[in-house]
C-alpha cells in the first residue's frame, strides 16, 4: 500500500554540510524491497552528544543501548535502520544491537559505545542484524557531507515525506549550524508510530551542556505534539556536537553563551516536530491548541493534551464540524482544575463560548470558513490562573482506519 | 443518518413489573422528530435513592440537580430528555433543570428535591424545557407498571438498540427484583457519547447502604468500560428502592443481609455496561482485557484502560490482526510498574508472547481464528505481582469516523 503524500507536507529545505558530519543511506533489504532502509552517520573525534528517549516502560533494545552509552557523553556514529524496531525481542534483541555497535566501530575506529543506535518498524521479531552489519562496509565507504536528504529517507517507514530543518546560531562572534533529520508517523505494515530525530551541529558544547539544551527544547516541542496518543516503545532524539566550528568555550553547565543556539535549537526542534504532525496518520489537517488561563503551566498543557487526544474533538475537525462541546467535554474529562462557568471556547479566533456558556448571536461564518483550512486553531481560556500551553495533533480521519486496520503482512 | 443495529445487540430481555414504579414515554419534541424523547418514572411514597455522576469538571445542569438532591435520600419521580443534554447551558440550563423538577412534582405531589433528572444529547444549547414540561401531564397520565421497554427506548440517542437487564435476588427468605435501563453510545447528531442508567428494585434499603453497593457495583462494571476514552459531562447512574417488598430489616449500614443483592446487583450493572459497549459507535467486536500479575488491582486497571483506550490496539482488532507489538506499547506507555522482561500476552487462551519475547513457534492458527469472532479476549501479565482487573471495550473502525465526523446538522 503506497500512501499519498500528506497534504500538509512541506518541501525538504536545502541541507549544507555541517563539518564533521558525514552521511550515507543504503538498502540492507531489512524488511521493505526496494528502497534504502539502513543509514550511517559518522562524527568527528570529539563529539558531544546528548539524548531523550521514551518514557515508555518496554523501550526498545537500541534506547537501552544509547540510554548505556550516553553518560560517557562522547559520539563517533550512528547506525539507524528502518523496518524493524528491535523491540520486545529479549536477549536476541541486545544482542543485536551489540553486534550493530562492534561493527560499525570497527570501521568506524572508536569504542563500540561510542556508536549510537536506533531502529524502527515492526515489534517483536528479532532484527535480522547480520543484513546491517553486512550493509556497514559500504555505507562507510560511501559517508558523504551532502549525504542529508538520502539519510532523511532512509529512515522513513511510513513517513509520506522526508523531514529535515536546518538553522545558523551564533556563539559569541561566532556562527555554527544546526541540522536534524526526523520520520514518523505513517503506517503500511502498521506497528508502533516510531518517531525519531537525529540533530547535529558544528558547535562545540560539552555534553552536560548539551543535554540541558535537548531536554528543555524536546520538552517545547516534541512533548507537545501527538497524533493517537500511542506513545512508542523506541522514540529518540539525539544531538551532536561535532565541536568543529571555532568560538568561545563553552562552560560544561553551558551558560549566557549558548542563548541563541538555545533558541535557533528550540526553534529547529518545533520544525520538526510539527513536520511529523503534518505527516500523522491519515492527517488532512494540523491543529494548534492554546490554552490559558490554568492554575498552571502543567495543568494548561494536560488540559491541551485531553483536547488533542479527544477522538471526538478530532473526529469533529476531520468534519470541518465547530463542535465546541466536544471541547468543553475534553476540558472536562483531563482531571485538572476547571471552573465550568468560567470557560470560554474560540475556534479560529472568534470566542464562541464564554463563562461557561454560548455566546449569544456569534457569527458563525468565520468559524466554518477557518474549519476548512489546512491548519485550525482552538484555543481555551480557563479564566482561573496564569497558567498557559499549546499543543499540536491532527484530525482524526477514515485514513487513520485504514492506515491501522489493515494486517501486518 | 439511521444507523444499522449493531451485530453486537443482544434482544431485551421480558421485564416484569417492580411494585412501586410506573413509567411512561413520550413524543415532547425536543429534537428528534416521530420518536419518543421524554421518559417519566414516578416511585412509590418513601423510595430511597442512590447516585454516581460523571467525574467531568464541566457537568451537565442535571448532574448538578442530582447531586444536590441525592444528599437526602429519598425519590419520588425521574425525568429524562433525549436530544439536548443540557450542558454548558450557564444559568439558563439550571433553570431548565428546575422548572422541569417543579413541573413533575406538582404532578407526583411530592416536593421539586425529591425529582431526579437526567438529559442526553446536544451540549451548549439551552433545553427547550417548555417542551419537556408541556408533555409531563400526558406523560403521567400514560404511568403503568409495564412501561419498561418504552422507557429504554425513550431515553435512546443514537443507540441503536434498547438496553436493560433484570435480576432476582435474595434478601433473607425474602425474594426482591432489580431491573435497569441504560443508553449508550453511538450518535446521529454527535455530540457526547452521554451514558445514563437507572436501576429499580422493589427492596426496602436506606440510602446509605444503597449508595454504598451503588458505588462498590458500578466502579466493577461501567468504571470498567470504555468506547473511545470520553468521558462524558453527563454520565449518570441513579438506583431506586421502591421498599416495597417484604423482608427483614435492613440497617442504614447495610450488611451481610445484603451480599446476594450486591451480588445480583453487580451482575445487573455489568450487563447493562456491557449492553453499552456492545453499541459502542461503529462496534464490530466486544473485546475484553484481563490483566494480572500488576502490583496491585488498581495498577491493573490502569494498564487495562491504556490497552482498551488504544487507537492502534482498538485498529488492529478491526482490522483482526493479532498485532501484540501494539498491546505491549499500550503497557508501556500506561505510566504504571512494568518490567519489559516478564511481560507476557496472550489473544483467546493463545500465549503469543512471554517472558519479554515472543514464544518460539507457537501456533497462530487459533489466534487468527479467535480475531474473526465477534468477542475477543486479551490477556497480559505482568509477571510482578497479584493484582489484576478486566475492562470492556469495542474496536475502533470507519463507522466511528462515519458517525462522529459528520456535520452536528
Amino acid at each position: 500500500m503506497a500512501l499519498p503524500i500528506s497534504p500538509l507536507a512541506t518541501p525538504l529545505p536545502a541541507l549544507p554540510p555541517i563539518a564533521g558530519v558525514r552521511l550515507a543511506a543504503a538498502e540492507a533489504g531489512i524488511r521493505y524491497k526496494g528502497r534504502t532502509d539502513a543509514v550511517l552517520a559518522e562524527l568527528a573525534p570529539g563529539t558531544t552528544v546528548a539524548g531523550v528517549f521514551t518514557s515508555s516502560k518496554c523501550p526498545g533494545a537500541p534506547v537501552d543501548w544509547c540510554r548505556a552509552a550516553l553518560p560517557a557523553g562522547r559520539a563517533r556514529a550512528v547506525v539507524v535502520n528502518a523496518g524493524n524496531a528491535n523491540v520486545f525481542t529479549g536477549r536476541a534483541g541486545a544482542q543485536a544491537a551489540r553486534a550493530t555497535a562492534v561493527a560499525a566501530a570497527g570501521l568506524v575506529g572508536c569504542p563500540p559505545r561510542q556508536v549510537f543506535l536506533a531502529s524502527t518498524g515492526v515489534i517483536g521479531e528479532v532484527l535480522p542484524h547480520e543484513r546491517l552489519t553486512a550493509a556497514l562496509p559500504a555505507l562507510h565507504a560511501g559517508l558523504s557531507e551532502t549525504g542529508w536528504e538520502a539519510a532523511a529517507r532512509g529512515i522513513m517507514t511510513t513517513d509520506t515525506f522526508p523531514k529535515a530543518a536546518t538553522r545558523v546560531a551564533r556563539i559569541g562572534d561566532a556562527e555554527v549550524r544546526i541540522t536534524g533529520i526526523a520520520k514518523g508517523s505513517g503506517m503500511i505494515a502498521p506497528d508502533m508510530a516510531t518517531m525519531l530525530c537525529f540533530v547535529f551541529t558544528d558547535a562545540k558544547i560539552p555534553a552536560p551542556a548539551l543535554q540541558k539544551l535537548l531536554a528543555r527544547g524536546t520538552e517545547a516541542s516534541f512533548n507537545r505534539t501527538t497524533v493517537d496518543s500511542d506513545t512508542s516503545t523506541s522514540d529518540t532524539v539525539l544531538l551532536f556536537a561535532t565541536g568543529q566550528a571555532r568560538h568561545a568555550r563553552v562552560a560544561p553547565e553551558g551558560g549566557r553563551g549558548l542563548a541563541d543556539f538555545g533558541r535557533q535549537l528550540n526553534d529547529l526542534l518545533l520544525d520538526l516536530a510539527l513536520q511529523v504532525i503534518r505527516d500523522g496518520e491519515g492527517a488532512q489537517k494540523l491543529v494548534r491548541i492554546d490554552v490559558a488561563g490554568a492554575v498552571s503551566a502543567k495543568s494548561a498543557k494536560r488540559i491541551a493534551m485531553s483536547i488533542a487526544n479527544s477522538p471526538l474533538v478530532k473526529t469533529a475537525i476531520a468534519g470541518e464540524d465547530a463542535n465546541w462541546g466536544r471541547i468543553v467535554m475534553a476540558v472536562g474529562k483531563a482531571g485538572e482544575p476547571a471552573d465550568r462557568d468560567r470557560i470560554g471556547v474560540a475556534i479560529g479566533g472568534t470566542w464562541m463560548a464564554r463563562d461557561g456558556g454560548v455566546v449569544p448571536g456569534y457569527d458563525e461564518a468565520p468559524v466554518v470558513a477557518h474549519m476548512k483550512g489546512r491548519e485550525v486553531e482552538i484555543a481555551v481560556d480557563l479564566g482561573l490562573g496564569r497558567g498557559q500551553a499549546t499543543v499540536w495533533t491532527c484530525d482524526l480521519t477514515h485514513g487513520y482506519i485504514d492506515i491501522n486496520g489493515s494486517y501486518r503482512s
